[in-house]
C-alpha cells in the first residue's frame, strides 16, 4: 500500500486539494477566498480534538470563557508591537446599517488585548491567581500569501489559552504544563510526530519574551507550525495596567502566557500524515465514523438477503451500545465500490457480514491503515477497542519512522540546498543578522540551539541551528 | 420563600442585572454597547442546551456544519424582502489593514442566503432530500432599542438549523418536528412553560411565508421571544436556484424552513422565572455544579475537623464517580456564609456533612429550590437523582402555575390597558390595519387566532387575538 511517505509539492498538493472536498470534510466553493465551510466530516474531527483539549485545559484549571469577536480600535491597539504584528491583517467592522460607527471594531487576529483590559479587572489580590481562562473561537486574519484549506486561512478555528501569575517562575512553569498538553493533543490523540522550537527573536509572537512551536513535517518535506505557546513576560501587564497585592501588600505585575493550537492545521496534518493513495486514514479516536457494517449480499432470494442484513443491523446495534460510533451501509452499489467510498473517506475499520459469517456467527473486521483482516466472533466484538489502540500506535509508529528519515544535517550551504524541502535540517549560523537573512533566503530558522556549529554561509564558528522550507 | 411570580419591571430589572454578575454569569463590563463575556457559569448552562439540541437535531437527520462568519453584500441582498428586514441592522466589514475591500463583507445576521447558495450546489436530485443542516454561531444586529444583556444584544449565541425538502407537505411536516425538538429543549430540559404562536403577518420573518414563536412569560408580565420556527416556501429557493430533478425528471423548487433558539434568551428565561429574592434555583439538567458538599468542621482539634474533611472529601469523590457534577467548599468561612453563596449561584443541591453524619454514615442534602433536607445514608447517595428529578419536576410545575395565572382575557379596551404587562392578553380584533395599529401602541399581537371575537378598538366582530407586553 503506497502510503504518502514524501511526495513532490504538486502532486501532494493535488492529492491534499482533492480528499478534503472528495472525503466531505469542508466546501472549497465560499464566496470569500480564504474562508471555507465545515461540513460534517471535517467539523466532527475539529470537535473532537476541542473537547479533548478543553478537558484538559479545564483538569489543570482553565476556565471556559467567551469574548466577543469584535475589539475597539484602542484596545486592539495599546501594545504598540503586538498591534505593530497584526496591523495589515486585521479585518475592520466600519458601519452598521448605513451609518459609519462611531470607532472601527477589528474582528479578532487574537485575544490577548481585550482579555486583559478585563484581567485587570478580575486580578486584585495574589489570591486571584493563577487565573487561566480559555476559549473556542475563530479568529480573522486577513492573509496577503497564497491561502490554502485549513492551513492558512483568513477565518480559522483554534483555542486560545491565557494566563496570570505571580511570579515568572510560575509563568515558566505554566508554559511546561501547555507543551505537555498541546503533546498529548498532538501525539496521544491525533498519532502525529512533532518537534517543539523555541523560535529566534526576529519570529516570536508580537509582544512575547518567547515563542515555543510545534512543528510538523507534512508529505512534501515542509514543515507545519500546528500549535504555539508565549511567554509574555510583564509586557502586556504593564501595558494594561494587571496588578496584583502580594502577600506583603505591595501591588506587582503579574507575569502571563497565551497559547494557541489551529485546529485546522491539525487536521491538515492528520490527514496529510496519515493519509495514502486511496485517501483518508484516520486515528479512530476522531473518526466520525470507527467502523462501517457492509452486509455482503450473494443470495438471489430477496428471503436469504434479509437474512443477512438483519444480522448486518444485528451487529451494528451491538457495536453501538459498546459506544462504538458505527454506521451500516445498506445502498444498492456492489460492496467493491462500498469498500472504495469508505475507504476513501478514512473509516478505521470495515466490519463484512456475509452469509458464512452469518452460519459461523463472526464478522471480518478489515482494517483501514494496513488492509489487515482478521475474523471476530459475535460474543468478542468488542475487541474492536484493542484493534483501534493497534490501529493507533502503527500510525503513531509509522508517522515518527517517516518524521525520523526527514531529519537531516548540513554542512555548507550546497548541502543545505539539497536538503531543504526534504525535512528538518540542522546546520550551523555564525548569529550575525546577515547571514541569518541569506539563509532565510531560502527557509526558516525554526530555532537556534546552544550547540556549537559553523556558519552555513560565511564559514564562521556560531550555533547549531534547525532550519526547513515552511507552509 | 419569595418566589418571583410577580415583580414591577424595575425591581425586576435590578434583581436581573445584579444577579448575572453576582452569580458570574457574563460580565457586562465589555467596551462595546450589547456585546458581553460568557463567564464559566453562564457559558456551561449555554453549552448544555446547545448539546442536548444538537443531538436531537443530529438524530433525525440534521447535520453539524459551520459556515464563514462574513457574508458577500451581494450574497445577502439577494432576497429583496429579507434585506430589507436585516439592512438597518447589517454591521459591515469594509477594510482589511490599511486597505479597503473590493467588496463589503457583513457579519452574519443570519445565515439563509450564504446556505442556500450553497444549498444550490448541494442539491441535485429527490435522492439528496430532505437536507438538513445545523450549525451553534452567534450571530450580529446592531440593534437600535435599548440593549439588555442576554435579552437582546448585538452579538447574541444560538442555533439555526435549515432544511430543503421536496414538497410543501415534507417542509410543514418539518416544522411540526421541530417545534416538538424546542418544546423538549424549552420545557423539559429547561423546566420552563411557553406558547407556540404563529405571528401576523406584519410581524413574519423577513422571506418567511409562517412564522411560528415560542414565547415564555417573564416575572415582569412581558412576554420573552425564545425561539422561531420558519417555513420559507419556495421564496428563497426561487431566488437562490435550489432545484432538484423529482422522480419524473421533472425539475422543481426545493420547500424550505428555517429555525433558531436564542440560548441566551432561553438562560435568561430559566433564570428570570426560577430565580428567587436569593439568587438563581437552576434546574438540575444544566446546572454547572448539581450538588456542593460543605463539611461542618464544629471540634477544635485539627484532626477532628480533619475526619470530616476526609469524610466530605469522599462523598464528593463518590458523587463525581455517579456523574453528578460535584464540588466541594474548603474555604474558611463560616458554614452560613457559604450556603449564602452557593445559593446564590442556584446550585441544586447542597450537601452537609459534619460530625452527626460521620458518626451516623450519612449527610444531609438541602434543596435550593424549597430548602428542603433529607437525611441520605452513604449508601443511598444515588438517590440524589432521584432528588434531581423531583426540583426539576416541582420547578417545572410551579413555572407553569404562574404562566396559567398570566392567562387573561379582555374584552374592551379598557379591561385591555389593565391586563398589559400582566401577562397573555386575549382580546378581539376585527382584522382592520387602522386598529391592529391602535393596539399594537401599548402592545404586540402575537398571535391571530380562528375563534370569533369582538374587536377591542372599534367594537366590529372580528377575531381572537393574544396580545402582550413584550422584550
Amino acid at each position: 500500500m503506497p502510503i504518502l511517505i514524501k511526495m513532490e509539492e504538486d502532486k501532494f498538493s493535488d492529492w491534499y486539494h482533492r480528499i478534503i472536498e472528495e472525503a466531505g470534510l469542508i466546501d472549497m466553493r465560499y464566496p470569500i477566498k480564504g474562508m471555507l465551510i465545515y461540513r460534517r466530516w471535517g467539523l466532527f474531527m475539529i470537535r473532537e480534538m476541542q473537547r479533548f483539549l478543553e478537558a484538559r485545559l479545564e483538569a489543570c484549571g482553565h476556565e471556559p470563557c467567551l469574548f466577543p469577536v469584535l475589539i475597539p480600535d484602542d484596545i486592539l491597539g495599546k501594545e504598540t508591537e503586538h498591534i505593530a504584528g497584526f496591523e495589515d491583517e486585521v479585518f475592520w467592522v466600519t458601519h452598521a446599517g448605513k451609518n459609519p460607527l462611531e470607532r472601527k471594531l477589528a474582528l479578532r487576529p487574537t485575544s490577548e488585548t481585550p482579555m486583559y483590559e478585563s484581567f485587570a479587572l478580575w486580578i486584585r489580590s495574589h489570591t486571584d491567581l493563577p487565573l487561566k481562562v480559555h476559549q473556542s473561537v475563530s479568529v480573522y486574519r486577513y492573509e496577503t500569501k497564497h491561502t490554502r484549506p485549513l492551513i492558512r486561512g483568513r477565518e480559522f478555528l483554534w483555542n486560545e489559552g491565557h494566563s496570570a501569575h505571580a511570579t515568572a517562575k510560575d509563568a515558566a512553569e505554566n508554559v511546561e504544563e501547555i507543551k505537555g498538553i498541546y503533546s498529548d493533543l498532538i501525539n496521544s490523540l491525533l498519532c502525529l510526530p512533532f518537534t517543539i522550537s523555541r523560535r529566534p527573536d526576529w519570529d516570536k509572537f508580537p509582544g512575547a519574551t518567547e515563542t515555543y512551536a510545534f512543528d510538523t513535517l507534512m508529505p512534501d518535506g515542509k514543515t507545519l507550525q500546528i500549535a504555539t505557546v508565549h511567554n509574555l513576560g510583564q509586557n502586556f501587564s504593564k501595558v494594561f495596567g494587571i496588578t496584583f497585592d502580594t502577600e506583603k501588600k505591595d501591588k506587582e505585575f503579574v507575569w502571563q502566557c497565551s497559547y494557541g493550537p489551529s485546529f485546522g492545521r491539525l487536521l491538515a496534518a492528520a490527514i496529510s500524515i496519515h493519509g495514502d493513495s486511496k485517501g483518508l486514514v484516520l486515528p479512530p479516536a476522531i473518526a466520525p465514523v470507527q467502523a462501517v457494517v457492509i452486509p455482503i449480499l450473494f443470495k438471489k432470494t430477496e428471503k436469504d438477503n434479509q437474512e443477512i442484513i438483519d444480522y448486518a443491523k444485528d451487529i451494528l446495534e451491538k457495536l453501538r451500545g459498546m459506544g462504538v460510533r458505527c454506521e451500516i451501509d445498506l445502498g444498492d452499489q456492489h460492496p467493491g465500490e462500498k469498500y472504495y467510498k469508505w475507504e476513501m473517506k478514512g473509516v478505521p475499520l470495515r466490519i463484512e457480514a456475509g452469509p458464512r459469517d452469518l452460519a459461523a456467527k463472526k464478522v471480518v473486521a478489515a482494517r483501514r491503515d494496513t488492509g489487515a483482516k482478521t475474523d471476530l466472533a459475535v460474543q468478542d466484538l468488542s475487541k474492536v477497542f484493542g484493534i483501534f489502540d493497534e490501529i493507533a500506535s502503527d500510525l503513531r509508529k509509522k508517522a515518527e519512522e517517516r518524521f525520523s528519515a526527514g531529519m537531516l544535517k548540513a554542512k555548507d550551504r550546497k548541502s543545505l540546498d539539497k536538503c531543504l524541502g526534504e525535512g528538518i535540517v540542522s546546520t550551523g549560523w555564525c548569529t550575525e543578522k546577515i547571514c541569518a537573512d541569506k539563509i532565510e533566503e531560502t527557509c526558516s530558522i525554526l530555532s537556534v540551539g546552544e550547540a556549537e556549529s559553523t556558519c552555513v554561509i560565511g564559514g564562521k564558528k556560531g550555533k547549531e541551528i534547525k532550519t526547513a522550507k515552511t507552509y
